[in-house]
């Protein structure tokens, strides 16, 4: 941490702040001119947080020198982190992982003819809402418990792992039980509470991007949840909130390239939630693949029309097919593997 | 609800979104000529995400004509919502009400010096954070359970209610019995497991706008716990984050005349988050008196250079006092009671 | 300008950054320690731009230890700039100057009628389009030079001083001849060329701040006027973009604020343009008021169903003088003139 | 274009806007019930900007039915607009166009070296700033005309048609003599004043996305110089301003598949501009060649430390190539040629 004095501060002033610090145990190094008064912190200042220190009369800038996270980080493990799932599908290496399914569990004969088609076409995961956030109080909220039940029951038939978003933290257990991987939310990101539960949890957890957090944000919401012990995290990125209005969100696409020089995490794309439209997905898919990305996560309906939420993004399951064979061909000469 | 079609959309493609709307008990209204393709919907369309329907293809365009929030809107109940508190304090009139007190609750002395302060100074309630959503896992995350406890303790001395922000639904019981207003943090403003519980709460909240939200989402937010039964909302504007850096965020001071135009809800704002900086407090202050809105909610500490929280936010108590009489000046001219 | 190298940076990777800067005539102050390597730079490092330094392999961070911008702020001059005008006005100082007009001059009797009924009102400037900025090219584009003549005849025979926008450099000497203030609009806010050649003019410029610009952004482009010679600049606050869509921009009505302290520039405000809707001006006007802006410029209209454009912005004549009328009240317990 | 009326408006006040209406030669189609007002409106309606229609008393919503832009349509044109360059070059098709070079022009020796470096790696054009937009005053403005005429000459030695920026309108003689494609900087996209002369020129315009612009603002600008007979326009995305500071912008890399959807006008990638960072430049070119864009602009530099500009995101000569056979193994599933 550095920390500059305002040309105006005063030598009283100066030594508040480094006897502040040094009660926490932290080393000053002065750096100070006649020109400007400035000084370094040495040790562990996770827990100060930078902006407390414009409290003290006198400082003017203070200036992070490490990243404020720290099991997140890059620099405090340098190789990447593979999450190993059970069905011997691993998320973050050379395997381009697919995740597919409908935004809402609506049935078990939809889910089961998506599953059906999603397997064929080569995925690895089936996604489906059982809770849904809905903006309005008045629209479909899922099938809930029932979902989640639904879920299981047709993974283990198809032969795919299965995903998911929770809503809460007094869900782990139910989710726990049911689930392969918990997903959490863009709208949840920094539900604190409900990542310190995450913590606790020895399931691998889906952490969403949230709708206007920086990158910062999103991986200081992935060290909560490692603070808490669990270092099973898959990123997500989902689109950011920009003023543009044809395309539901803005994808984000050097969010995988920032995350992977930052962080030894894995990251995944979702374009369904990212464009909000359909015809964009093959092509947003395949620039994910030639990114870097570890993986997709993409809603896929068998009758879009008709689907309970998302349809408007959601890809038919034909064009999932079509699409997979496309990404097969890139996949090819990146040196992933896909299927 | 008006949608239209797009140019090279066919009958079938019309006949197909209307079949599906008529379902649903909705009626349309065909105002298609030569030129475009185009028709009304008329009857409750609230359970309809407007998005959904570009799921069919052919549709180009769906708006809305009726807002998506009904108990919140301004025609759903003409006259503005006055929340009477137990003190006899009304929020929502023409009183410029007053919450004050610390970032975070730190000791029984801390909360007692500036309680004592902010009540002479003439504010009506003390705020004060037992549970802190802190960004970094490692920060100082309130005093939980023992803050709520104190916040009541020194409330009681004082004759000062009392506001504190709850971190999830399974604390509201413990929060129904030590607070008088429950205040939803703007990282919870869309968690709506949140929300729904509140609904059946019988206590007011504080409905804190989120930091990137729009005032509509805001409002569908106060839908969600009106939707539970409960209308005791007061709406909290607090800064939203823009690309502007000088300031934490930037205080949209229209958002107090949007609401007013929009909804019967009354309206706060908190100048301390939206600055991030106390040398502006006192102007912004002034401003929102003299915008319109309800009262303010502000971070008053004894001691902000030692704050456990937000010490850079927050004003001394003799500069509180001060602005008070500043405020009181304007109040007076405005036909509006301050203490 | 403090300079922190990456950990695993080299020390030839140091060396090279340094004789960079050494060559540049600035001085090093190495402050490294064994866990960082940083540096402060002393001397004139206005030239440098920080972004470029990260073009050296082994630099992680850049920060400035003084503003980019020089003459526009506020150590480089304590007392605030106040701008005289030939009428006598002064913008800058404790009077709240107003500007008032219609967004575009249609026809003599249009401005004449407006001019008379702003002047009545109290208003010290008018003004009114003749260059208007249309996002379509096929939308009305303003009376041009017929417009500046016009303007300067009706300011003539009311007493009111004319401030208009200018659209391009070579206009400069005809905007001399016929305005006594030139306005920068915010989509030229950027237009360097447009700001190097008002640097030479002798005419005081109104500066619009950019829609999506910051306030450093905002007065490094004053820098640009100032640094040609011209130091005779009012700022003004137009409103910035942000995802809120119910006003046509959110009012940063905090940036009055921090043009204060950083800055020794007189600042304004629009709220016309801040808010797009008439019905919000009367009090987005008493809180810049309230917050220490020096003055309003703001839409007037005859008969705004008939305007040419921004009728939705604009006041009614008889609206405006009542609107006067408050401000002065407030602007009386302020310790502010109005007229 | 839908007009909405508000509940509580008037017969009278309705009567108004369609009287309004009817003089400019519009048809009004009633679709109103008992539940609302609202009508279409059949015509050219491009010279009314809807947000004017807001002044009449009781409008709620105004909707358009077409875009706004009309020249710039897909509607107005089917098929893609093919820019063919004098080398043959074809800008639009399935080439992928690689425009390289160094932010700024800096000597004959070092445009020369970097020519010579891009176009044996397989670049068709050669981009170099001579006028260059520069935030601060005091930082290098460029070689201006020299840097015209060292661009033409070192262009013609090698081979390589040039790109670069203007500055403003009373220089397009000068850019018609020595360049190929006129470049309109981000920070111009809306000077309308420049727009509107390049419309009266034969030079194709590489025109950039504006730093917050939205796609239908973009492509608003591409009409203003179609409107006066330049059809030649190739849109640049070149990243846009968001809250996320680890990248200089964010690429809104669906940009791309937005423009192709609403627009027939070719559309390239500037991955320099978009990260502010050469290592992520690579997978970012490769995703924009997966997206579908018709080409690249690119940052070169022999030196990147010692350029005068944007040496962070520059990348080296040999890395350069290395990318070109990258991006060749890719082009080739995807049926494109690239050299």
């Amino acid at each position: 941490m550095i920390i500059q004095m305002k040309k105006e501060s005063t030598k009283k002033q100066f030594d508040k702040v480094v006897e502040f610090l040094k009660e926490k145990h932290l080393e000053i190094i002065d750096a100070s001119s006649d020109e400007m008064r400035v000084f370094g912190v040495i040790g562990d200042t996770s827990s100060i947080d930078p902006t407390d220190l414009y409290a003290f009369e006198g400082v003017k800038e203070v200036t992070r020198v490490s990243t404020p996270f720290k099991k997140a980080s890059r620099s405090f493990k340098k190789h990447d982190t593979i999450i190993k799932l059970k069905n011997g599908v691993e998320i973050g290496g050379d395997q381009f992982v697919m995740m597919a399914g409908p935004c809402s569990i609506e049935s078990e004969e939809q889910l089961r003819t998506i599953a059906k088609g999603v397997k064929k076409a080569g995925a690895q995961l089936l996604r489906g809402g059982a809770y849904k956030p809905r903006t309005s109080p008045y629209a479909f909220q899922g099938l809930e418990v029932e979902g989640l039940k639904l879920l299981k029951k047709i993974g283990d038939e198809e032969g795919l792992l299965v995903v998911t978003e929770i809503p809460s933290a007094d869900l782990i257990p139910l989710f726990e039980e049911y689930v392969d991987i918990i997903q959490v939310g863009a709208r949840n990101m920094q539900n604190f509470h409900l990542l310190k539960a995450l913590g606790k949890s020895n399931k691998p957890i889906l952490l969403k991007r949230g709708l206007s957090a920086t990158i910062e944000e999103w991986l200081m919401s992935a060290e909560y949840i490692m603070a808490g012990g669990n270092d099973q995290i898959i990123l997500c990125e989902r689109g950011i909130r920009t003023f543009e209005k044809y395309t539901r969100n803005t994808l984000d696409i050097s969010a995988v390239l920032a995350v992977k020089e930052l962080s030894h995490l894995p990251v995944i794309i979702d374009p369904s939630h990212a464009a909000g439209r359909w015809t964009m997905i093959e092509k947003l898919s395949l620039a994910s693949l030639a990114v870097g990305a570890h993986g997709l996560i993409v809603e896929v309906h068998q009758d879009p029309e008709h689907a309970m939420s998302d349809g408007a993004q959601s890809l038919k399951i034909k064009k999932f097919a079509t699409m997979m064979d496309e990404l097969e061909k890139v996949a090819a000469v990146l040196g992933k593997t896909l299927r």
